[in-house]
């Protein structure tokens, strides 16, 4: 009861509550009439997007209004500068849509959702599609509802470039890579003698460095959909959105979309030829959020049919005139997507519908560089990906995952690696691109995120330092083949996790003490960190655990479990186990679900020290975190990403550097 | 035995235990001969440096050699490019010195501290002083030893930049400072409206980005003394060491020196002013740096002494004929070393010393605003500095202190802040320099690490919002003078700590749960994480300890303690609690000792769970991180600044920025 009372003394002081809660009524909407795109959007001159509008009338809560009954007769205009306010049917010449209705249910805030009462919202919508606006300057959208009442939304159409400065665009996503794990990767691939390093990382030595805010529109910890789709579309959105704002109805498919780079470039570019590479599956957000559309990124399906066709033939009843028009390289994990069964479109076998439409199809590495460049080209490699570490140092655990892309239960122990993918990418997107048009490729190195996830420091350095040998190395092959004048390199990330190394730590002392008390005096700090074990052999120590590597060159360690390891960690845990050393077996899994929660996994680094988490108990995995991350660019138009912006401005970088404003 | 075995095993496969271990011989030395400056030095034209040589013979231990005798026949010679290599004598034309002679001891690895055996090493050395290279290319230092043993140092003497561009140099150092941090103060400080940021920190807004790499010569995290060594005279150096490389010897005061950025400019401008500022103790390890040379940063009397003096006078067996010469503004806390006492030098009253030689001494803020600008101005301030928030939102912490600057047992409650002390150094530099060689100053905002030592992260927010105010307080105070083109300033930090901030916790949720990992619960992640509290008010909201500000304008919080706070940490811990709540009493103390070491002060944080730590139980804070850090350039030579380079990079880009190199 006192709880209650709280909740409504809040409601008595006008909108804090719902400015930086645990739930929100729905992100982007802080007042009862919401617009989508929301205040604070910028457009590409000629981005196509839809707009959403929805009247909320919560029947009980703090906001409760109108006895739950939401106005119907709420209207939009649409103005540009000083110039009248047109209704939005007029302005953009379109008929007027039909109202749709339909309720939503949220918790205030945790106690409410410990008792059980939730606030229930109806509401009233309409939504116009595949809109655009041209010319540059600023508008405002106003919609009045409620006999009165408003809310603005100042969207800006940014000054068009109209000078194309770069020919192609190879994108590179460190899914949740930041600055301390490139330090971290430095660290124990790059060999330094008295302080100084004598190679460096490929991202030290790119021309243009700058930092991005990677926030959401709702929240200010971002998922890698919503990340995604600000760094392709130019628009913040909300957690798991992928190409639209997240709205309140049931349909995870009708939400309000904005054309990618990825569609703006098929558009406007006829004959640019288009990649998509990842690590992860190929349905999995960073790759989807260049051709799909939805409000749930889970839904892998629908994400697979929007590669190959278009998001009208995904809901048929919303136009979208745009699409990736099937991308010419889509090279990733995720074979449930494509063997014929639950995991794929209509349960259909979705290697021979690709097949269907003119894709050479390539299941294993050998296979991928043996293929022509001359066809479109789709590599699905395995059900469920390898981290770089298991396919180059541990490679018996390719043995036994029944991960197989052709989903005969065998092993897929020849698959490719970043750097592979993205080499044979180049030559299938330099083959294909028409009139002079170039490509656009991402390349996402997805697994520095899923392995730090699950704490597993080195399997997530070991991918990032894969991200940069294939940056270094496709920044050589296109010197070789004579493109690197022409192409915009990128590299980035879409948010970050809270990790950093904080010292060494003596992994033979830790595993010999029975106390976790003792076993953390194990951990050196300051001087005491000493140097980087990774760099030098240890050749015959007494260290049953010390595998020594080297075949891969420089830019990798030497070793990977040193007896004197980096000692690392977050401030967002699971409770887990840390002994700092090289989960051997394969990816590490630091917490088991039991009735109390996930709590430690009994099986993981069992000569380590108990760490009890510090976020839900509900979490089995860390998450992400704030932090700014770094963004590093070479080539024409590269200068534009230097200093300190916003996750969108890539979006409009990239765009300004192809130059694909409508002048 | 066993583990005497095992470390014996190590010693027969060479120098593998000394590559990465907790403890070493000694740092920069992996060879039983050792050189000072080591391998990899890079020199400024003309700057001035000592040598050191040193011979070990450990007794005993897996380098245990010739009986424990350390050979006293050695010598070096000094050979640039192909040059033929000259004795040291004869290439600086100076006599020989005198051989010097002590032993030590070390522990090979923690067990052998656990089973009390040390390392016993006796030494013989020889130091030569105040040397300096003018020729600009690559040298060769061979020290020949045991009968024809060599260790080699390859030095470069960078090509001198002989324009000058910046006629002043402004550097701010933010204690500690990460992106990370950075990213959150934004957060609490700057309103986003839909993931729009309304307004920016001023090094958001700086028109150069670089990061530097901050690891020690000898461990890769580093101290403020030996980072701040690196920033300020080019050379990496080791834990606890200040314009000094760490040699083995007892004395402190006689390790090899290197000549400093502030030492350089007063010895190669005459008449250029300078100016050190700090919200630390000012003999703290970032503004002694300047001026002093010790092995260890809390030699506070004799850093007070080398300000007003030189190194000489603290040892007057060293020649050292450079010295920061009396710098023309001093302002910070540290009161023990200026009352005549325990602390100060000789137990004298210093205020009298800077007295005698012609500096104005303030003990206030407004004995500060009030002073002159024509003379040398000493401004301590307290003997403990109050942070940002208890100067300017909880002034009631004032209360009780007994840290008065003169040692009456009075409160210091009119302490100036960073930008008070930060614009008056400004007025009084600008007054004070002569023949148009401008000023160089160093203004540190010190407690942003002092409390993320103490994981006090608002307080720590707090100290990163004053420098940002004091940042764009002193650029309109340049414009406005009229030096704004002329003045060269760098934002950076010297050292990380593994901060970020990874959800919003709902402190209202989390204290009425009497279970911790049902508070646990309360932390919201992702879409959960909602938005940010601070730059909203929430009013007469139910939260006893709500705090509203807002007369210190923008860029700060409006309220420090909302309902929904940012949940944050670190993966380097003491044993704490945590509730993500404002420590409204004063700076937080996280831990206390214990018989077992530091545990839970059972005083903080009573509403919160907890946290055991993740670092050894002797520690009783939080402990400084590898990640790079960001470095932020304004004005002319600032173009430099982009990119990725180490520490000491930023020494070579200031003094060229200055024009310091003999050429």
């Amino acid at each position: 009861m006192s709880i209650r009372t709280s909740v409504y003394l809040v409601g008595l002081i006008g909108a804090s509550l719902v400015s930086a809660q645990t739930f929100q009524r729905l992100g982007t909407c802080p007042t009862l009439g919401c617009i989508f795109p929301p205040d604070q959007t910028d457009f590409l001159a000629g981005q196509l997007f839809d707009i959403r509008l929805e009247i909320h009338a919560p029947l009980n809560g703090t906001e409760a209004s109108n006895n739950g009954v939401p106005n119907e007769t709420f209207s939009l205009c649409i103005q540009r500068g000083k110039e009248a306010c047109s209704d939005v049917t007029k302005y953009f010449k379109i008929s007027n849509s039909a109202l749709e209705k339909w309720s939503f249910s949220y918790y205030e805030d945790l106690f409410a959702k410990d008792s059980g009462t939730p606030v229930v919202v109806n509401v009233a919508s309409k939504a116009y599609r595949a809109l655009s606006l041209t010319k540059p300057g600023t508008y405002t959208a106003k919609l009045t509802y409620n006999g009165g009442t408003t809310t603005v939304a100042n969207w800006l159409v940014r000054e068009p470039v109209t000078s194309r400065r770069a020919k192609n665009v190879l994108l590179f996503i460190g899914d949740g890579m930041t600055q301390p794990m490139i330090t971290a990767a430095r660290l124990i691939a790059h060999k330094s003698i008295n302080g100084k390093y004598q190679s460096l990382m490929q991202m030290d030595q790119m021309d243009n460095l700058g930092h991005q805010m990677t926030h959401s529109v709702d929240s200010f910890i971002t998922d890698s959909a919503n990340s995604a789709t600000a760094l392709y579309t130019g628009k913040k959105s909300s957690v798991n959105a992928l190409g639209v704002y997240a709205d309140s109805s049931k349909n995870s498919l009708d939400d309000p979309k904005v054309e990618t780079l990825a569609e703006l470039f098929r558009r406007r570019r006829d004959g640019g030829a288009l990649g998509i590479v990842s690590t992860a599956f190929i349905a999995d957000a960073t790759p989807a959020a260049l051709c799909s559309h939805t409000r749930d990124r889970s839904q892998y399906a629908s994400i697979v049919t929007e590669f190959l066709n278009n998001a009208t033939t995904v809901n048929s009843t919303l136009a979208w005139p745009t699409s990736c028009q099937m991308p010419d390289v889509l090279f990733g994990g995720g074979a449930e997507q494509f063997i014929a069964g639950s995991g794929s479109p209509g349960g259909a076998d979705y290697y021979k519908a690709f097949q269907a439409k003119g894709y050479t199809v390539v299941n294993n590495n050998t296979a991928l560089q043996a293929a022509g460049t001359k066809a479109k080209t789709l590599g699905i490699f395995s059900s469920k990906p390898a981290k770089w570490i298991d396919r180059h140092v541990l490679r018996d655990n390719l043995s036994g995952l029944k991960n197989s892309p052709i989903g005969d239960g065998s092993d897929a122990t020849d698959q490719p690696g970043l750097k592979d993918m993205t080499l044979k990418a180049i030559d299938i997107l330099q083959a294909r691109t028409k009139n002079g048009q170039g490509w656009f490729m991402m390349s996402e190195a997805a697994s520095i995120d899923k392995m730090m996830h699950v704490l597993d420091y080195d399997r997530a350095l070991g991918e990032l330092l894969e991200l940069d040998d294939t940056i270094r190395a496709s920044i050589a092959h296109l010197k070789a083949i004579g493109e690197y004048e022409n192409t915009l390199i990128v590299v980035t990330a879409d948010h970050g996790h809270g990790f950093d190394v904080f010292g060494g730590a003596d992994t033979k002392y830790l595993a010999a003490q029975t106390d976790d008390r003792k076993k953390r005096g194990a951990v050196g700090t300051y001087a005491a960190s000493g140097l980087s074990g990774y760099t030098v052999a240890e050749g015959s120590l007494p260290n049953n655990n010390t595998i020594v590597y080297g075949s891969e060159g420089p830019n990798f360690p030497v070793q990977w479990n040193p007896r004197y390891a980096f000692a690392a960690g977050f401030g967002a845990n699971p409770d887990h186990r840390e002994s700092y050393t090289l989960n051997t077996k394969g990816p590490r899994v630091p917490a088991v679900s039991s009735s109390s929660g996930y709590v430690v996994n009994p099986t993981d680094n069992t000569d380590g020290f108990n760490v009890p988490g510090t976020i839900g108990v509900d979490e089995a995995q860390g998450v992400h975190s704030l932090q700014d991350v770094s963004v590093f660019a070479n080539g024409p138009g590269s200068e534009a990403f230097r200093g300190v912006y916003s996750s969108v401005d890539i979006f409009f970088k990239i765009a300004d550097a192809l130059g694909l404003a409508e002048a």
